[in-house]
């Protein structure tokens, strides 16, 4: 028994296939919090000295809330894509894992830029990876798309819906390398790239479509 | 294809938001007991030096309970609120995902308040983090009874019900303030409003309503 | 609407419950792997010195594997107690949520007892914490039994069956009393009270009960 | 009630064993991220020292994204081996939990070899690890087959088919032993077996079969 028979035929369960990838959604988003230590105080009481040290790590904060609006951002976008899919073939689920791969290393540029906010190196390393991970989900459309298993709603779906995203991965790129000239335009750029990723219009050049089917009793 | 056409058709799953939010809940409520380090000890086998060690350590006991139970707490004020929705809208999936960001930063003012007990920044942030949460919910809760989201049998919902979450907010508020004279106090004003969240009867102005559909085969 | 309107109806969506708890036990069945610190060498490459530094880290092992067991035991009993309930009502849902928070807190005296494994207190303390979670398993059985909530393929079911959870309990605070005197003696008591929670039958007065709804496609 | 009557009827809800699997899977593939350490720095703004200390990590980053090949190839052969099967007995219960037990324990052997990636005994440590949880895997697989657990369509499925895994356990077994001699050599035989791992016919013997249920509205 093969992938084809487990994740494609005519109309299949990509249910465990979402499964998985909102665990990892759900790990991702919550595990980034590590990132915050608790500061050493010399006296634990003292008001002043916690202020302080709060104050001190507040760009943490910072680079924490925009990557939780990404990793948001990218679930969001994980379903919208694997939605239109009425079936899966091996290509899918292959790039769906790649793409998974790519999410489940968010927390590692998250901690370094967080580490080293002003270290242009971090600052383009994590909007280095934002980018592949766009790409890697780009490609799981295109896939999509091009391997004919959209749903029959969105069958007039084409490419150039996909290559829209591409300038996301070019916001991203850019935001990168402006880290080399300041880091405040680096984090400047990354939220507005975050907020454009958050925006609903994105994909929706097909707002009336798709009646979909009658909600669970839940 | 928008989010209007996954999360909003007339009945729509709003199945794949559970799934993330259940997962959040779940991860955020199994981390918060990392806080609770295993002490040091000088000789691993003298039982006076551990039970010593974890005496010291009891009020970081403390307040994980009370962090557990005000997480779970959420967790059930979280479905009545998108139980009561029969379709999401973009503002919906933004404040929820707002609120679970809320939801997701919990382990650090907890690890916080957990390692300075006494000190009363920390006590008042770990409530105003609580504070925060729950005016998220309550603007998700707004929202769904303002877009007229509300499924059919609670559509004479009002904000009246909304606006009775205040309290919850006023009881962190003050709990938080309290720490500033009196930590004890602090923590004993959190259990309650902890308990109140915890109270069945809050939302319950109609005990009787929405027979649901029937339990699937488990 | 209260707790009551969402998880009570006459045959209710125990779903929820079923998601977040099934979150709980996978996070906490993984993260007990922590407590395994990978061990630091003087020579990074020197067989014969890691060996060593593994073979002194063997009981960690040991008491991980247990440790997993008794998760794994408390994931499948759940399952059958919440599996007998054909609707839920409020004590149901805070004795399932009280049993959470314990199951929650295994990773402490978990890693406690592993780094201190001839330590008379961590090995009792360890013992305690699963006496009161097999405690609060049989509070949460005895509720649906006590409470009418039993499907009613189950009906019949009664206090009796409960209590035979009781020796459970016993045997667990017997290990954790005999870690006083012999460590070895704790680890054999605690491996043999997990085979038992572990054995099918131990519930099953009733084997031929319950023929179930059709399996979803999957 | 016995797991029989839970686990076992004609056409079993396997959708729980399900939900613990991909939970576990899950945060498995995203905790490996934490073996990804920030490098500390002697200055922090320095883009050359952090490119030195990212190069000399290369290693690790390697073997994460090893391992997250491997954990994925596990989750998506452990789903194939379980929709073969229509119903459940104890055996598999068991057994798949042995197996979990297998995969939440991939962690620690991951993040000693990535520490000690020339280090013959921990290379061979991650490969025997592997080797260990593919044998789970073929007798959950063995099980299914001998105990009549198939479903119809698959009902032709056969011991050769399963033993057809022997040769993952022997290529993890080979890579091992190869560490001994060449670590090089060692992740390369890893790398190659997790591509045949991921390789869709492993075990497409039956491309054609089984037209499953529709698909759920999602």
């Amino acid at each position: 028994m093969g992938l084809l028979t487990i994740f494609r035929q005519g109309e299949l369960p990509l249910r465990r296939i979402e499964f998985l990838s909102d665990g990892i959604f759900a790990v991702v988003a919550t595990v980034l919090v590590f990132q915050l230590k608790v500061p050493e105080l010399y006296d634990p009481g003292s008001i002043a000295e916690l202020g302080e040290r709060l104050l001190e790590v507040a760009p943490k904060f910072g680079s924490w809330l925009l990557t939780e609006m990404i990793v948001f951002a990218f679930w969001m976008r994980q379903h919208q894509v694997l939605a239109q899919a009425g079936h899966a073939d091996h290509g899918l689920v292959w790039l769906n894992l790649l793409f998974l791969t790519g999410q489940a290393f968010i927390p590692f540029p998250a901690a370094l830029w967080g580490e080293y906010p002003l270290n242009p190196l971090a600052t383009g390393f994590y909007g280095s990876v934002m980018a592949l991970n766009i790409l890697l989900l780009i490609g799981l459309h295109a896939h999509i798309v091009s391997h004919h298993l959209l749903r029959p709603e969105y069958a007039h779906q084409n490419m150039q819906c996909v290559a829209r995203c591409l300038v996301l991965v070019m916001a991203f790129v850019l935001a990168a390398a402006s880290g080399w000239f300041s880091p405040v335009s680096a984090y400047l750029l990354y939220g507005l790239t975050a907020l454009y990723m958050l925006y609903p219009q994105l994909y929706s050049h097909d707002p009336a479509a798709a009646p979909d089917a009658p909600r669970e009793a839940a």
